[in-house]
């Protein structure tokens, strides 16, 4: 007999990001689960208590997976999560938003439950051309300077570059991108009401003003060290290519040069000298085949020469919300690029209250940029 | 009509000299031809004048070819570079020596025709296991430390080290095995009586008491830009393995790794800084997968480690020439292995007089290091 949730377990948002507190990041087991019986039948199941899951394999670690996630249940109110992110003007971004980026679907049954978002722009765009820039904490002058150079070029060519907003060649690599005007994308490990490190604050709140940072676990998720492997995962699967510019023997960096290996991604290393353990592990990845030597931005961008754009519209125009305030900002960047959406929706999206939503709305539509459609508001093609 | 020449054409060793001097260095058409028949009837054939050589395939080559060496065969007289190298105490090889570094075999008909070689150490000892380490000229403190690093490694692991014995990475390495005490191999663009470049003649010397300069130009013979690469050819084929410690995008240690890697002998490339021009070539071969990177002289030998060894003996343990005076250590290396040697073919190998020859053999006698064998003399086997 299932017990009483605090919350309204039927709305798929709420539902959705009771998975992302109940389940760990990756955990793939909830992951089939989602994807099999959607987020609300699936937290159905786990209430019911019973053996199998309907329309699943049979799974020997069902029921030892339900009872791992029934306790977290008791006293979860998704709503609260939801107002944490709101609160910083964050959203969040569900698997069949067209501002879901698709290429995180690559991960199958280790794709994230959701993002949260901080960040004005819309996600599945600026990563439509993106690449991975990561690297030690503790990197040298050099491997500063080569992310740096990286981040400048990438961004010159209207490639976003992601990373995990770290010390050192994350750092780097993000300010080179911010510096250009260009967006960038950080990915947490932890939730996005504590942002880490603190000492780089300043820096993500600009990549926040560029571009965004995300997470796929809830406000309140400490950063613990599993969490930066499965967020290593995203960095990887959310870009064309991963770039490792320097790297320990056992350096994190490695670990998303593999998981983007593993899905078939292209990954470079830059080469230093050998004298410096700082880029052990990128001669590491170049004897053990993983990645290719790289050099230069212009051998960055050969290794997603070959591949196909991303099945979403290529990075929105500077000038698209030029003039805007942020509210009607924000409204016109949930607004879906071909379909229509139900005021109801938007307002989920966005994180404004109805009233805000509609004043938008209205300024929107005198501006020319949305226009009325059935029962929702559409963009008006240019 | 074959016209009269200043020498006896029927000795195997001045005719071979003989076509060192008349051809270039890997000129296929006459390695082909030279492989085919032998040099003495090799010879013969240019001297006659007939269309086709006996025994060898069709070609339309072979009357451009013999017009090109003609008439060089005027005034030459093969005794001169003889004693050109003797003069220096050096001696000449022939394919048929049991001192001929096997490996050279795999030039197909690119194999020199013989080696002119400076220095007392046996040749096919001491390329059983021998590596190249090549490079810049214009190398950075970093190439010189790294090539340094190797030199010594290797050398104390018993293994060669094979080099060009230019400025740079060469000279480098060079030094390194000289100072470890080791056998190093320099392979000349030009002849012998003239060591290139002049700067580095101490060190050569050196490399001459530690191990061997050799080269398949006859004395005489201008390092000649040419020369150059196709000493490179002889550099890669000496080699069990070739590795690039710093080369620029152009550089000719390139030729090197590529011609090995014509051979299918492993090629390893130091990475280095990517803001380094020095390290630039070593780079390119990384990307175009000519090379695999490698950080220290483990992974170098890794490179060797799935090798059959050469089919030569492995290099003399020290000792063997212990206490015996220069000549009679020379008569000693002179002799092969298993088999007996007449001493009229001493006498040509070893570059010493009859008499000479006789009494070394008389001492080796006595010392119980030689026996006679019907009609000459053989190692006596401890």
């Amino acid at each position: 007999m299932a017990e009483r949730l605090a919350f309204d377990a039927t709305d798929e948002l709420l539902a959705t990001v009771a998975w992302s507190r109940i389940s760990e990041p990756g955990e793939h087991v909830a992951g089939a689960l989602v994807r099999a019986l959607g987020p609300v039948a699936a937290l159905d199941w786990v209430r019911s208590e019973s053996q199998q899951p309907p329309g699943v394999p049979p799974h020997i670690g069902w029921q030892a997976a339900a009872a791992r996630w029934r306790p977290r249940l008791q006293a979860l109110d998704p709503r609260r999560e939801l107002e944490a992110i709101r609160r910083r003007s964050g959203t969040v971004v569900l698997p069949d938003d067209p501002r879901w980026p698709r290429r995180l679907d690559d991960l199958g049954d280790r794709r994230p439950m959701c993002l949260y978002v901080l960040g004005s722009a819309r996600i599945a765009s600026i990563t439509h051309r993106a690449v991975a820039v990561v690297g030690a904490r503790a990197c040298t002058d050099y491997g500063r300077h080569v992310a740096r150079e990286l981040g400048v070029g990438l961004t010159g060519r209207g490639v976003t570059v992601v990373s995990g907003g770290a010390f050192g060649i994350d750092a780097a690599v993000h300010k080179a991108a911010v510096v250009e005007g260009g967006p960038a994308l950080a990915v947490m490990a932890g939730g996005l009401d504590r942002l880490y490190p603190r000492d780089n604050l300043e820096l993500l709140e600009e990549v926040i003003e560029n571009g965004a940072v995300v997470s796929e676990a809830p406000p309140g998720t400490a950063p613990m060290r599993q969490r930066f492997l499965a967020r290593n995962r995203l960095i990887a699967a959310l870009s064309e290519a991963t770039v490792v510019v320097e790297a320990a023997w056992r350096s994190g960096a490695l670990s998303t040069a593999r998981q983007a290996a593993e899905l078939l991604r292209p990954v470079g290393a830059v080469p230093g000298a050998v004298t410096s353990m700082a880029s052990s592990g990128c001669h590491r990845l170049l004897r053990e085949g993983v990645a290719v030597c790289v050099t230069d931005v212009g051998e960055v961008l050969e290794l997603t020469a070959g591949l196909e754009p991303a099945a979403e519209e290529p990075f929105t125009q500077p000038g698209l919300l030029d003039g805007l305030g942020p509210q009607e900002a924000r409204v016109l960047d949930a607004l879906p690029v071909r379909a229509a959406a139900e005021v109801d929706n938007l307002v989920r999206v966005c994180g404004l209250s109805v009233t805000e939503t509609l004043g938008a709305l209205g300024l929107l539509e005198m501006a020319g940029r949305v226009e009325r459609s059935g029962a929702g508001w559409r963009r008006r093609q240019s």
